[in-house]
């Protein structure tokens, strides 16, 4: 996707160590523009991704990298990364496989709104999470 | 904006404590979709957005309660809020009083795209930092 050599990889200086080692990045669909979900890369996870074109992050609550959709199939193809001003956050445009970013089988993570009854389910569910993941 | 009685807000239980105090929070033009920013929201902040219907930040290099747009008149009037699975980002579709997110001027802080080159500016600069925030 992305034809860089090694010193454009190394020419984009992102913000790891000021953010202890870990940098939000925001999942956008390339399409609609929904934004899909958020999540954390160290520079193991964005190198991977400029080398595959694949979103892999770093799993807080698994302490590993992380390739999206490595469990069930739910890729992120990528097909544009931006940053922003002060380089410590990162907006991927992606192709989401599989039509579901969330794990709970929704389209986005984003799947409740803050209203007046408090929070509402008004996201589109794709799959169900047990027949993917399992029980 | 959002009519919500103070039992409501309780009930939203956003998981400010599991992150140090600071959520990340990502706005969104309502209009076109465009990412604009990503910010960081404390429990203070959390409940000024809710009350004002006005998108209020926790400055880090600041270390303070931030109206978004108080130096620049640039305010961000919410539409709608939107909270991820987990309850530890929130999502703001918001209008951006003034057309411009960056404090570089420009409609959004992801105003550069990486590509073979590097880094390449292709967002749409709205005004000039200087005449906004003097030198």
């Amino acid at each position: 996707m992305l034809e860089m050599d090694d010193q454009m990889k190394q020419d984009i200086e992102l913000k790891f160590d000021k953010a202890g080692g870990l940098l939000p990045v925001i999942a956008q669909d390339h399409a609609t523009g929904e934004v899909l979900m958020l999540a954390y890369m160290n520079h193991q996870a964005w190198q991977k991704t400029l080398e595959t074109g694949k979103a892999h992050y770093w799993s807080r609550s698994r302490n590993k990298l992380w390739l999206k959709g490595e469990s069930s199939g739910h890729v992120q193809v990528v097909k544009e990364i931006r940053v922003d001003c002060d380089l410590d956050t990162v907006l991927l445009k992606v192709e989401q496989l599989g039509g579901a970013a969330c794990h709970k089988g929704y389209r986005s993570c984003f799947f409740r709104r803050v209203d007046g009854q408090g929070l509402t389910v008004d996201g589109e569910q794709v799959f169900d999470p047990k027949e993917v993941y399992g029980q």
